[in-house]
């Protein structure tokens, strides 16, 4: 295994404990409800929002026990978006990590109280224990984090997703959803990693933020490139459903070809946005990395 | 007009026009979004929450200005709970404040994003502007608003009550569960508009606390008494609907007279909650007795 790797499986197995610790435990009232939360968040995912977040904290020097609220906070808005997307009246999805989704799991009504709990949560992870070294730094996070995952930012970008189905979109329509839907969450995380840190330059944040806008949208653009090829056992979900729900991707509007392409160019300019960081932003770059050449 | 009614008319006309400048305009996108998040949350309600925001935001000497994020902050809450419980996996309610619900309005996928989007916007209104004198009591707000909405709160709430439909509930288990669906987002609203103001010592918060645990259940149980009395038109929603629907009330339990006598005994403590605060506390016992002796 690689350096990378290991500490990929490092984090990944550690964080799982800490996601343990700070869901509420399933033999607390409501019961049901804590453990559909438990469900829909422990043993699933990569985790790529909570590693970015742990690897912007290293290169800004942040204390791990502070990145692990900030990783939490995003990786439940993360796991809440999922529960509600898979509902019916959404992708109606059955499959999701391997496992049946919580609707299908538990029940609807569930599925949302799971979702509208987890967003809470992750409110009150950013609230609760001193993350930054200032509170006011702190609420920006709180802000930063609200406003990536509202109207303007994850949830507008699922609305933009619903209207275009069956509509032909513009890569640059295309580009627009996405870095809504998937790409605010993703800069949050790296955001929210780093203000956990040193006091970074503003233009060392903006850098960091072009970084993240790059990854999110290389992130989506593989995602598509892997519906249309791989199939559902490696996924984990299921597989080609854009295509059967006739929703535009960047390999139904480009070709497979142009969208590796374009996914190579983020990566690229996601590497060079990294340059003055030197040394310390060696696990961002291997994330970029990670994330363009995964295989599921 | 009372001087209390006067006070009340004159808080909700003025906090329709704030909400009105904190929602997304409805000509920015996501467009329909946006105007389904107008749509849920405008024009509509006693705005009971904000209400006692205001009251307690005057009883601490509050700039109105804070309190005016506070209070919609709890709203946009409120909101989204109402949307979510209304869609078809949940009530299945089709009338919430004289107009269709959200999702016969628009649909069900957009009254999903529009209860997930207002939460997220109830926390950018606590993260976006000062509320507090210092950052480190505003980070406390956050925290308590979502502590207020989550598994151990709202949320917890509502999933109690799904658990308790066509079952027979202890008037322990059916206080249990109100206190946590509507009596901690009311508990929130008082000590949120407190927040803003000048610092009380922590035995003052706690009797505002006892208030609003009482205001907030006398609500509910007028809530039942209603729903089993009054007609649809009166209250602008479905009435009759818990004995439809099987789900255990205080009248189902305890008789519509012995409801009406715990909603007058709740309210004789609330107010005596209040004492120590002189006339300071004025429009919070008006907001008691509004509460107790409403029609709808």
């Amino acid at each position: 295994m690689s350096d990378f790797q290991t500490w990929v499986h490092a984090h990944q197995q550690r964080f799982e404990e800490v996601l343990r610790e700070l869901l509420p435990p399933a033999d607390i009232a409501p019961q049901r409800l804590h453990a559909a939360m438990r469900y829909s968040v422990l043993d699933g995912g990569k985790r790529v929002r909570p590693l970015l977040a742990f690897a912007a904290g290293e290169l800004a020097g942040a204390a791990l026990a502070r990145v692990n609220y900030a990783a939490a906070a995003v990786e439940m808005i993360h796991a809440y978006s999922l529960v509600h997307d898979d509902m019916p009246c959404m992708d109606n999805d059955v499959l999701r990590r391997g496992k049946p989704t919580c609707h299908v799991e538990y029940d609807e009504a569930t599925a949302l109280l799971v979702g509208d709990a987890l967003q809470s949560l992750a409110f009150q992870m950013l609230s609760e224990t001193a993350l930054a070294d200032d509170s006011a730094r702190q609420l920006q996070m709180v802000k930063l984090l609200a406003t990536a995952s509202g109207s303007r930012g994850m949830a507008g970008g699922q609305a933009f997703d619903l209207a275009s189905v069956g509509k032909q979109l513009s890569i640059s329509e295309l580009e627009f959803m996405h870095i809504h839907k998937t790409g605010a969450l993703i800069r949050a995380a790296i955001l929210l990693g780093a203000y956990c840190g040193k006091d970074m330059t503003e233009a060392q944040f903006g850098k960091l933020d072009h970084y993240g806008k790059c990854v999110g949208l290389a992130f989506q653009v593989v995602d598509d490139v892997l519906d249309a090829e791989a199939d559902t056992a490696t996924l984990g979900k299921t597989a080609g459903k854009d295509a059967d729900n006739d929703k535009p991707t960047y390999v139904t509007l480009l070709g497979a070809a142009a969208a590796k392409k374009m996914a190579a160019e983020l990566h690229a300019e996601a590497l060079q946005a990294l340059d003055e960081f030197g040394d310390k932003a060696q696990r961002l770059r291997e994330l970029a990395d990670f994330i363009v050449m995964r295989k599921y």
